[in-house]
Order: structure tokens, then C-alpha cells, then sequence
């Protein structure tokens, strides 16, 4: 069966649009060779994901939280025994991925040229305003989206307040993510379309099992190239993506 | 002479509805304490004026920015002599900023309530998306608004869009701000209304010179409260604000 009402569709930007996760990977990499001397790497990585939970609340999502957390566990790690040069490496790490250079996933371009012109699409992200801003202006997608939403959370509000914005029936709405918990389940809640595109590397924070999921508007994907197939209803290209209806 | 077209009045938010600098001169404070066997109060604060200067481009604004800074200008001040002790307590001073009281500018929550009903008031602030929305939730004040936006800079663009995606025209659109770099120039360039409230503090990087303005759409006032004066026209609260026309 085809999907017929969507006239908008939201993406998720990082690890949807673009590689983002492994910018974190490498950087604990590096932050964990900043701390050898102190801890093995499993213990500072456990230690740095309680750390960042901890600061979640007042530094929310993005780099400079997550350079901040890693500053704090530094202390905590070396039991404040860590040198201004180290920790100077650690700053040094943040300001790196900041000045990162954008990888689009594979077929993003080509996928959003399809959609371009016959659906009304927007980029619906959280994180920080000005790196998510500046990774749009370099992503060379700017202009696909007639609107672009950066929230601090995802949640069912925050997806109300963005339909509301758009002025979009959530019949008519179909958003595209790699994270259950933030780009999913709150649409679906609301009786909005969610196609899950897994990424290979999901934040511990962000995982959540989509296994369980019993919806007909619940759509799991392989690649974004596979989205024009779920407007077209051809046993063939129905094929190409599992819908997850028991 | 009385403001005729007005349909949509937008707002600054840190030093226009709630106090936001003194915070961070208190913080300066502070920091001068922790770095005071290294340098001068006077040295430690030119020089962290430099760094954020250098840092504006990838941190932007906002306090995760501003504790970053500090962090790597105690490294500069100390030549990399302060201990992680010292740099803990800089962690510290950022955190109890994200968590401070908001407190109101005199006259704001009369003033809004006055305005409410008879123009759509939007909220139009830069800053860190997090602390902004979590003061704009404690200042008991998102009600009045009907869009919030919270933008990386405040551009002749930046504006633009706001106008744009709030169906607004130049010529029905007013902006209050205590900076004439970010809340005045822009929309007065793109033919809109500006009023101008001076606060005392004025952070270096937002200071500029008002008294050169020509333009009949800008208006300098004392206080929020003298807004409503503007749409009155009469002779007698006309003379409570400044019109600066030559």
C-alpha cells in the first residue's frame, strides 16, 4: 500500500542528512588518549556518558555541552591531577569538530532532488543553533527546505508547536529520522507518518528498540533513497522497505 | 506624532525584559578571584574579551560560549599554570549561571499586558537556545508571545525571515531592543520601527553609538514602560520620549 495524504516531510539532520555521530566517536578517541595515564578507555567513556547525563538539563545537546562535560570528567577521571596543558587538548578537540568538514549520507541529494517540488520539505533538528546552522550552509541543502526547525528537545510539544508553525495536519505529515525516541515515537503519538532509518552508530542516549513499534504509519527504511518507494505502491518497490505491521 | 501602523511588536529579551549582563559582570567577578595570583583584574578581562572575540565565529553567543572562553583564557593569563582545581571553579561560575533567577526589568510584565490583545508580540533574541527558552519559561512571560524566535545573529536577514515567516510588513513592524548593533540598525534598514531602550551595561562586543541616527521610524525611550506612549500621540506623553530627529 502506498502512502497517499503526505504533503510534508520533515528530516532529522545529524546521522539522517549527515554523518555526525562518528565526529563524537573520533573525539572520544582522542580525549581518551588525552587521559591514558589516569583510567582505561572504558572507564573514562562510562564515567564522560554519566557525566554528559548529568549536565543534560542546563547544557542540553551539541559540541560546546559536550566539550564542557568532557572537561568536567577530566577533573573527575584524574582526580584533578590533569595538567592546563591537557586539559588544553581537550578544548582543542572540541574546537576541531566545530570546524568539521560536512559528510552527506549516501543518496541524500539525489533523494531530496526527487521530493523537491512534489512535497513541501523541512528540516525539523535539535542541538546548537549556530553548528547545526552552520553545517545546513555548508551541507549545500539549504535550499530544499521551504522551513528549518532547530528545537531543543523532541518531544510531542515541540512536534505540535512545528505543525502548528507549518500550518500541517499530522495526517499529511511524515518524518524521517535514525532516532526512535526523538524522531518516531513523538510523531507517531500525535498521528503523524515516521519512516526510521537505523544509522550504524546510535548514541546511547538516543537508543531506544523499535522492534516493538505496531503502527501502520511506522515505516523502517534501509537507506533515504528507499523514501520515493513509499509513495509508490508498486508490489516491487513495496519490497524494498519492511513496514512493520505484524 | 503618533505611531499609526503598528500590527506586530518584537522584543529583545536579555537587558530588554530580563536582566542578562549584570550576570555575566558578576561572573567576570568571580573569574578575576580564581585568576588573581596570575594577573590583574583589568589584564584577565581585556584578554578575555580578545579570545571570545576570536571564538565568536565557531562558539557564537550565549554562556556554554562564554565558560569556554574563560577556560582558555585562564590558560593564556596563567600560561598554563592554573591547576584543574582552579579551572573547576570557572566549570562552576558557567553552571551557576545557567541556573540563576531571571529577574524582570522593571515595568515589563505591566507593559506586555497593556500591549496584549492589541498587537501580535513576538520575541526576537539571539543567544543559547536552551537558556533562553528555560529564562523565557521562568520569566512567566511565554504567554504573551505568539512566535518566539531565537536566531544565531541579528542580521538585516535574520529579520527579514522573521518578517517573512510572521507574514509581517516592514511598515506595520516594531522591534525594542537595548542594542543598537543588533535590534535597530538591522530593522531600520529594512523599513522598520525601532525603539531603543539603553540599558547601563552594555557588553563591548554590542556597543554602538545611537546619537548619529536619522530616521524618522527610530525612537529612544527610558524605560518599557514609555512604549505605549508612542501609539498615543498626544502632546503630553509625546514629550516622555525622544524622537531623534534633527
Amino acid at each position: 500500500m502506498a502512502l497517499k495524504n503526505i504533503k510534508t516531510i520533515a528530516f532529522d539532520a545529524d546521522d539522517t542528512l549527515w554523518e555526525n555521530e562518528i565526529l563524537f566517536r573520533n573525539a572520544e578517541k582522542n580525549y581518551c588518549s588525552v587521559l591514558s595515564e589516569f583510567q582505561s578507555k572504558e572507564k573514562i567513556l562510562s564515567s564522560l556518558l554519566l557525566t554528559e547525563l548529568g549536565n543534560m538539563e542546563i547544557y542540553g545537546y551539541g559540541i560546546k555541552a559536550f566539550v564542557l562535560s568532557m572537561i568536567e570528567n577530566a577533573f573527575i577521571i584524574s582526580d584533578k591531577k590533569i595538567t592546563a596543558s591537557q586539559t588544553s587538548l581537550i578544548i582543542d578537540i572540541g574546537k576541531k569538530m566545530l570546524k568539521n568538514k560536512v559528510i552527506l549520507m549516501d543518496g541524500v541529494k539525489e533523494t531530496l532532488s526527487a521530493l523537491y517540488g512534489q512535497f513541501n520539505l523541512i528540516l525539523a533538528t535539535k542541538g546548537d543553533l549556530l553548528d547545526q546552522e552552520r553545517k545546513l550552509k555548508e551541507s549545500g541543502l539549504l535550499n530544499f527546505f521551504s522551513h528549518v526547525e532547530i528545537m531543543t528537545e523532541k518531544h510531542e510539544e515541540n512536534f505540535k508547536r512545528l505543525l502548528n508553525d507549518t500550518e500541517t495536519h499530522a495526517d499529511n505529515f511524515l518524518m524521517v529520522g535514525n532516532s526512535v525516541k526523538s524522531d518516531i515515537l513523538p510523531v507517531l503519538n500525535l498521528g503523524g507518518h515516521a519512516a526510521y532509518i537505523p544509522y550504524k552508530n546510535t548514541w546511547a542516549l538516543e537508543y531506544s528498540d523499535s522492534s516493538k513499534i505496531e503502527n501502520d504509519r511506522f515505516f523502517q527504511l534501509k537507506n533515504m533513497r528507499e523514501i520515493p518507494t513509499l509513495f509508490s505502491g508498486s508490489g516491487k518497490q513495496n519490497k524494498r522497505y519492511t513496514r512493520n505491521v505484524k
